[in-house]
């Protein structure tokens, strides 16, 4: 907690905003190489817009997603993506993960883990974005789960089990009825890495705390700010996992509060064309279902400090954006790779749309909404 | 239970649609005079593009929402409406409603039964469409509600109360934090027939079947059909209740299925452009959320028949969208009024869009998909 208050170096105010009647907090802060363990960057056109949003954002770590089309089940697919994200935003970090699949081999793992592949992510069939090739059943994956613990690699887990009519298991239930899952993971490789993915709920929560240190989970940005009241009327607030109860925001806003290691950022952030938010209508006249993901990485870290900010947490800004996440995935803070934030002096919005080439356009998460931070540096 | 089979008279096939391999149950239905007992017919263009879609639905008596702009809290009012809607579709038999609101006094009850005003619509503050007239205290209107007790009029509940971060109140479960208001009016007033409307918990199920004979429920088509699962992603699918879990859809389905007389059809038919149903930007940038509500009265008879099957149902079709809600409001289905319904011989399909004059544009609930039931007559 000590390192955590030394590393905010939390500074006197030095200017007020002009649109601020009443200020208090720090009116600088500086953090440790801030690090996103969960993000989306895409593919082609759409990557070549957003891989440079990260480091804009105040990233300088980003962890990848592998569920390409097709997903990243070989590490030279995935060798070739780096090269090709690290082509686009030479100053970021990338961290590499494979996607879980019977192409993922221990073999395959031993190899990755030379290449210098970080970790596996899990989706189980059909519950997010490309989701299609995920995992049925973790009984056949045991020899891989055995092989990445023993070669050091990280398990990323959707948290999530499909939906079932049958059995009442739904997008709102869906991540507690995953726990268990989670538990017997934990059970048996306790020595294998393993992260609880953009955790939703106090179920969640509250296992990941009960576990031991191997275990972690992200928390996005995102859900710290959406409820199931926001979501519902909003496409470009729909994400899976689905944003829950007022006491499930508050359990993930508490868990940051309480500078638990085993928590830190993650943001999911997952571009989508603004078209696929909108309702729209196929061939056959039936209604499509909206995209699920936010988009937050353009102003990831001030959006972070805004919100930990609103629930009075901005003291454990730099252990959830760099230092817990670092310590976990054993990835150090560079010296001299701080970011520096201040509030700015006049109003600062996060934008209402983003424009790639071939006519991609992404509407932000928060579009519209005033940031009370922004990068100094 | 015998008068309903009775009333469905059931026929044998007398034709085997051509897109169908597999074909049981009857090939017609004939069912009393159909009623919904909860229609949003708007105002203007609107209302001029949907009030016709009524009888076209197979519907011939609705009974007709207030919450207008403004909501109609004036038995003048409710009249000069009841007029226009007559003028717009003159064979449908419409029951109206008033807003419940400080101008509604036990005078003006006593002045709206004798004009013929069949109820009075309850919404609480801000819950869902045009609601911010809604009510706060129930308290303050008992003695509005004796005059209703003493006139019979109906007293029809929107049953949610607001959300409430605090209190953990959410569109999730704001319908079971609303039983408690109506237990309380139950017992305060046994006499006053009261309707729990578009009922979406098996906690709300529940708690009617429990209260007295003067209790009933309105069930929507489309909370037949919908969970979270398909709302989250859809904007048309977003209502007020929101639709919840599997075991919420099928305490639904098994009220409609037990014969019940205390549940009955109100569709919550409520028509809104489909701009509104879209993500939008508002003039500072930030997000619109989307409307709520589904659109169903064109169809709503085949549709309500096909869902019915669907889960086994069909024998109680005319139970439900005509004799348990005749029954309770006391409104006898007349003699030479039937409705037939037979299996379409080649596909019927929900149209992708209707499109009013003024631009009106409404996306229907189920677009694009096939009907099991075409109206005859």
């Amino acid at each position: 907690m000590q390192r955590l208050a030394a590393a905010l170096r939390l500074s006197t105010p030095t200017h007020i905003a002009t649109r601020r009647t009443i200020m208090s907090g720090p009116s600088q802060i500086t953090l440790p190489s801030p690090a996103d363990f969960h993000v989306h960057v895409r593919q082609g056109a759409m990557s070549e817009l957003v891989t440079p949003h990260v480091a804009q954002g105040g990233i300088r770590t980003a962890y990848i997603m592998p569920n390409l089309v097709p997903p990243l089940t070989k590490t030279e697919a995935v060798l070739a993506y780096k090269k090709d994200l690290e082509r686009i935003a030479p100053k970021t970090e990338f961290l590499m993960t494979l996607y879980l699949h019977p192409e993922v081999t221990p073999e395959e793992i031993r190899k990755a883990a030379k290449a210098g592949i970080s970790g596996v992510k899990s989706y189980p069939r059909g519950v997010t974005t490309n989701s299609s090739s995920g995992i049925e059943d973790y009984g056949v994956y045991y020899p891989v789960f055995k092989a990445m613990e023993e070669e050091g690699l990280v398990l990323n887990l959707h948290g999530e089990v499909p939906s079932d009519d049958e059995k009442n298991i739904s997008i709102l239930n869906a991540e507690k009825h995953f726990l268990e899952h989670l538990r017997k993971l934990a059970a048996d490789f306790p020595k294998l890495r393993i992260v609880l993915e953009h955790v939703t709920t106090s179920e969640a929560v509250e296992c990941v705390k009960s576990l031991p240190a191997n275990v972690a989970a992200t928390i996005t940005a995102h859900h710290l700010w959406l409820t199931i009241d926001t979501v519902a009327p909003q496409p470009h607030h729909f994400c899976k996992p689905l944003a829950k109860e007022p006491k499930d925001r508050k359990a993930l806003q508490d868990a940051i509060k309480s500078g638990n290691p085993k928590f830190f950022l993650g943001s999911d952030s997952a571009p989508h064309p603004s078209a696929s938010k909108a309702p729209s209508i196929s061939e056959s006249g039936e209604l499509h279902a909206c995209a699920a993901g936010c988009y937050t990485s353009p102003y990831l870290v001030p959006l972070v400090a805004t919100l930990l900010e609103s629930f009075g947490a901005l003291d454990k800004l730099a252990g959830y954006v760099s230092e817990h996440g670092r310590a976990f995935y054993k990835v150090p803070a560079k010296a001299g790779d701080e970011l520096t934030l201040r509030r700015p002096a006049t109003a600062v919005k996060v934008p209402a749309r983003l424009d790639g080439a071939e006519g991609i356009e992404v509407v932000p998460f928060w579009a519209g909404k005033e940031l009370g931070w922004e990068i100094v540096n």
